[in-house]
């Protein structure tokens, strides 16, 4: 049943992606700068959330169209992202920035935000539209606080979870709140779906931080570490540092990388302390006490096809 | 009389501007991206044309709103622009790259967006929207043809001129339609406004462009020929390269400036055959031109306070 709803959402991606530049130089970025593809779990999200409501079948041209411009936004983030990270690859193929350069990768990743603004006022969207913006702002938000905290090696438990908070679980929350909201879910449930976004976004970002302390680098399919590498420390790290032990072993290692000095030695050292001083192990907890309490959000929920897409994508996010 | 409008347009910056994360680290970034105040041309061009409309007072409100969208959106770009640039400066303060970092800086841009675009759902704008929307997507178009274009000496004066007509000419043209549609002119008198705001916006780049040729360092401000050295090349160094002999002396100076061997005496060098055969000199009859035909414009339009206003600005914007 969700598949044909995805042909549906694909099919407004590729509308909203769209472009009057075919066969320019423009064209050939915008081209590029539409044509990855991810695994779609923001869509995906809002459209099993709007499944909840009685209206999801007479709203479902809008509903597949809200679902793409979350996906669209997520794209342009991406973008946005990989001029940051300065990253060479996205998704098995050469980065925005890496093959067309810094400054048609900002544009480009500004046009598709423009496009998903254009269709927010050809549709008249009013509270879904709010909501989407606030989701953006907070995570850019995110971002710019993640950006701030680089390199600090006093930083919080608390700060990065404001950041990811941000960054990531707002998209997330948004996604699943629109998807409820639009399909006329009663306010009970609209709230058990946003916070069902909200722990879903969370493990969904703890997970990934993990994957570089679990995963060979050619599975992991990039480079391992690079978070650390650039002074973005995540929960493994800083739930070792929690031990004073670990803490002192990792500041002088946190230092030379801060002075641009980590070699792949410091960073083996780095991952041993981790494993060590229990932040792999503390990571993985946190992460099913968050698939715990998506159950429970789902016990709550009417059962029906839906809730059990919704169960395997809990699982999925807490396989680690 | 426009002076209270523009009170209300800086009130509705500083709203649209706003953010919940003063004190903190997020927070000093957000507040260094809304705080640079440029000449406000934009919103002051919707402002006038929206005087030619019957509901102008009626719709005041959602006028000086758009106003100041407009002028947000274009902060934002500047932002963004620094970025590509890595200028140091923007109106005389340290831009936002560089006082905290490319990152903080895509994301500070991307935040005022979102405002737009919050702003853009709670008061559910339809056509206005629309035609905003449309104006990012040519502006990110025109960036993305400039930045394709760069250090490329076949570029043509039909790709400078596609450029421009993005990167500066949409929102200009935007300004001045959103405040004709909104306050209710007539079709006739947005269309002759929508042609006002394309002339006007292009003389402004054209003029733009000639200052690096006719100020020095010290009155521009900033670095003289930053364009020419980016590989930007513009109506004066087009117009004189249509001279095969000018052509002759700027090819080799512009590869070896493609090559990244540009010093000061090549610029020197270009600036002198630029002026030599013609390249200033016919930029500013270029201006003339324009200067002219939004003249034509606004005697076709009825005389009013805001057609002096705009005469004004028509004669400011053509000063060479």
């Amino acid at each position: 049943m969700i598949s044909d709803w995805m042909d549906s959402v694909e099919s407004d991606i590729a509308r909203i992606s769209a472009h009057p530049y075919a066969g320019t130089p423009v064209g050939d970025v915008l081209d590029w700068a539409a044509c990855s593809k991810g695994k779609r779990i923001r869509p995906i999200l809002l459209i099993l959330c709007s499944l909840y409501g009685p209206n999801c079948l007479a709203h479902k041209n809008r509903l597949t169209l809200l679902a793409a411009m979350m996906e669209v936004t997520h794209l342009a983030s991406l973008i946005h992202d990989d001029i940051v990270d300065e990253a060479p690859f996205r998704r098995d193929r050469e980065s925005v920035q890496r093959r067309f350069g810094k400054d048609a990768a900002v544009y480009a990743g500004d046009y598709l935000i423009a496009r998903v603004q254009y269709y927010q006022a050809q549709e008249n969207l009013h509270e879904a539209g709010m909501l989407l913006a606030d989701a953006i702002q907070q995570m850019c938000a995110g971002e710019i606080g993640q950006a701030r905290c680089r390199y600090r090696e006093d930083v919080t438990m608390q700060e990065y979870l404001c950041n990811i908070r941000g960054k990531t679980t707002a998209l997330f929350r948004a996604s699943c709140r629109i998807g409820a909201l639009e399909s006329g879910c009663s306010k009970e449930v609209i709230e058990q779906l946003d916070r069902l976004g909200e722990s879903l976004g969370c493990m969904f970002q703890f997970r990934d931080d993990l994957l570089d302390f679990t995963t060979d680098k050619e599975v992991l399919g990039k480079e391992t570490h690079k978070d650390f590498r650039d002074g973005i420390y995540t929960m493994p790290v800083l739930m070792a540092m929690r031990d004073p032990l670990a803490r002192e072993q990792l500041l002088p290692i946190m230092r030379r990388n801060r002075d641009g000095q980590t070699d792949c030695e410091q960073i083996k050292k780095m991952e041993t302390i981790v494993h060590k001083y229990g932040g792999v192990e503390n990571t993985k907890k946190e992460i099913l006490r968050y698939r715990k309490r998506c159950e429970e959000i789902l016990k709550m929920l009417p059962a029906n096809a839906a809730s059990a897409e919704l169960g395997k994508i809990v699982r999925k996010c807490a396989q680690v």
